[in-house]
C-alpha cells in the first residue's frame, strides 16, 4: 500500500521525514487509522508497552537507535508470550524540542527492531513532552496463543536464555561505570522471543510470559493467573558470566520467556532457535505462589521491578 | 472474559483499582496482550492518539474525568473517520506522582468514553512521566472503510455539528477567563461521530476525516490524498454562536467529520443522528489544494494546527 499524501505542517514535515526514511519497513501510514487483515481462524493479539526517559533508560545510557529498537522491542515481546505471528506496530511519540534532532535515529532503531519481527510500522502519532516517551502498540495473531493461564501441576518451568544481563549493564550504567559489552548488549538490544515461542507453543507449552518485570515476580504472574504453585530453583537459573543471582531473579527487562510445559527437549529447541533453554523448577498444586530453594534450601526471593516505586 | 490476577507491587496495586473501578467497561486485561476477534469478511482498524498535558490541556482547565474522556474520545474519533464499528481500545498512561491520587478519575472518564461508544477497555500500561500522558490506541472494524482517499470531482463538502466551540473555549482559557459553557462542553467532552459516519458511509460517503488539526488543515488532507481540489465556501461554516470564523477554521480538536459524497439529505441524516449536517462547498479536478471563497470572493485559509509549532 502507498503511504497517503500529508498536508503541509512542521509537524508533518518530521513524520514525512521518517516515513521517508522507513522505506518499506512502514506501510499504509498517513489516514486516520491503519486497515490490517486478520486471517480467518485466528485472533488478534494487541498490546501496548511505553518506554519513558528517565523512567526506563537514561539519555547518556543508551544511542537514539538502540532506545528506538529497545522500546519496540520490549512491546514485541509481548507477542512473544502469546506466541502470536507479528502483524504491525503503531508508534506514539513524544518528543521534547530537545530530541528533535535524534527523531531520524529512534525512528531507525523503531524500524530496525520492526523488520527484525518482519512486521510493518502501520501508524502512529507524534506530539511534544518533556521525556521523550515511546509508546508501542503492537499487534499479532494466534490460532493458539499461549497465555499466564494454563500452568497445571506437574509441569516443569522453562526459561530461555541467560539472565541477568540487563541488571547488571544497569547497575554499572547507575555507578557512572562502563558495563560489560554482554551485559550492555542485553539491555540494549534485546531481541524478542517469536520464534522461540512458537516452537514452545507448538510442542505443548501451556503458559508463558516474558520477563519484563523480573523472574521473580513473572513466575508469580503465572502462579496468580494459573492459580498454582512454581516451585523455582535458583541454582538452576541460567546466569550470563559475571551476574549476580539476585540480577537474575529481579532484575526486570529481559525479555527472555518463561514458559510451563510437560517435558522439553532442550537440545532440539537450541538447535532450532540457538537459544539456551533450561528447567528451573516444577508446579504444584496448592496457593498461587511461587516457592524458591537453592539446593535443599528454602529461600526467599526478591520483589519484582516496579515503576511506581522508583 | 474474567481478569487474569495480577502479581503484587504498588504499581500492580494502582492497576487492580483501576480495574476494579472499570467493572464490566474492561475486559480481559491482565495478561501480555489482549485477545479479540475480527469478524470473517471485515478488516481490522487501528488508531493511537496521544494527549500530553501542557501540550493538549493544562490541568486548571479540565476535570481529571473530563482529561480521560477527551483523550479517549480523540482516539476513538478517529475509527469514526474510517467508518469503523469499535472492537476495544487500550491505554498507556504515563502518571507523574502529583497526579497518582487522580487516577481513578482519569479512569473513570476513559471508561465513560470507552462506554459511550460501546467498546471494552482490553490493555493498557502505566509508567511514571513528568508530564500527565494519555495514549489511546483504538481498535474497530468495517467491511467497508472510509478513508482521506475517495474523493471525485462534483462531490459535494459536508461537515457534521458546528465548529469553533474548542478553539473559542481555549482562547478563553489561555486568557484565564471563563469559557462559555457551549464552548467548554465541545472541547472538555467531545462525543466521537460513530454512528453518524457510518450513516454517511452508507449512503455513499467517497473520502471522510475526523476534524482534529483544524477544518482547513483537515480538508488539506483528503485533497492531498486524493489528488483533488476542494473549494470551501466558509461563509456556509456552520459556527456555534459566539465563535468567530478563525476558530471554525483553525481550531483543532473539533472530532466533527468532514466528508465528500453525492447530494446527500441533511434533514434525514439529523433526524437519524441528532447532528447538524451542512454542504461546505464542492469537490473540483485539479491540483491538490484547498480554495477558499466567502460569498464570491477569494480569501486566504489559516493554517491548522501543528504540535510541533506550539
Amino acid at each position: 500500500m502507498r503511504h497517503l499524501s500529508l498536508g503541509p505542517g512542521r509537524e508533518f514535515d518530521a513524520i514525512r521525514a521518517l516515513i521517508a526514511q522507513w522505506g518499506d519497513a512502514a506501510q499504509g501510514l498517513g489516514d486516520d487509522a491503519a486497515l490490517l487483515d486478520v486471517p480467518h481462524g485466528a485472533r488478534l493479539v494487541v498490546s501496548v508497552d511505553t518506554s519513558v526517559e528517565d523512567v526506563h533508560f537514561k539519555r547518556g545510557w543508551l544511542a537514539p537507535e538502540e532506545i528506538g529498537w529497545r522500546a519496540t522491542a520490549a512491546a514485541i515481546s509481548d507477542l512473544a508470550a502469546m506466541a502470536a505471528e507479528p502483524l504491525g506496530l503503531l508508534l506514539a511519540l513524544s518528543v521534547p524540542p530537545r530530541w528533535m534532532d535524534d527523531l531520524n535515529a529512534l525512528g531507525a532503531g523503531v524500524a530496525a527492531a520492526a523488520r527484525f519481527a518482519q512486521m510493518p510500522i502501520v501508524g502512529g502519532d507524534t506530539t511534544g513532552g518533556e521525556l521523550l516517551t515511546l509508546s508501542l502498540t503492537v499487534l499479532g495473531t494466534a490460532r493458539a496463543p499461549l497465555s499466564r493461564r494454563g500452568a497445571r501441576p506437574g509441569d516443569i518451568i522453562y526459561v530461555t536464555g541467560r539472565l541477568g544481563g540487563p541488571s547488571a549493564a544497569l547497575r554499572a550504567l547507575a555507578l557512572g561505570e562502563r558495563p560489560a559489552e554482554a551485559h550492555r548488549a542485553r539491555f540494549a538490544h534485546p531481541e524478542p522471543r517469536l520464534a522461540a515461542a512458537r516452537w514452545l507453543a507448538e510442542r505443548g507449552a501451556t503458559a508463558a510470559i516474558d520477563i519484563s518485570d523480573g523472574l521473580a515476580a513473572d513466575l508469580r504472574h503465572i502462579a496468580a493467573a494459573s492459580s498454582v504453585t512454581l516451585e523455582l530453583d535458583v541454582s538452576a537459573v541460567p546466569l550470563l558470566d559475571g551476574v549476580t543471582l539476585e540480577d537474575a531473579l529481579a532484575g526486570g527487562e529481559e525479555y527472555e520467556l518463561a514458559v510451563t510445559s510437560g517435558a522439553l527437549d532442550p537440545a532440539a529447541f537450541e538447535a532450532a532457535t540457538g537459544i539456551l533453554l533450561t528447567a528451573i523448577g516444577e508446579v504444584s498444586a496448592g496457593a498461587s505462589e511461587v516457592r524458591a530453594k537453592q539446593g535443599r534450601a528454602r529461600v526467599d526471593l526478591p520483589r519484582g521491578h516496579d515503576h511506581f516505586s522508583t
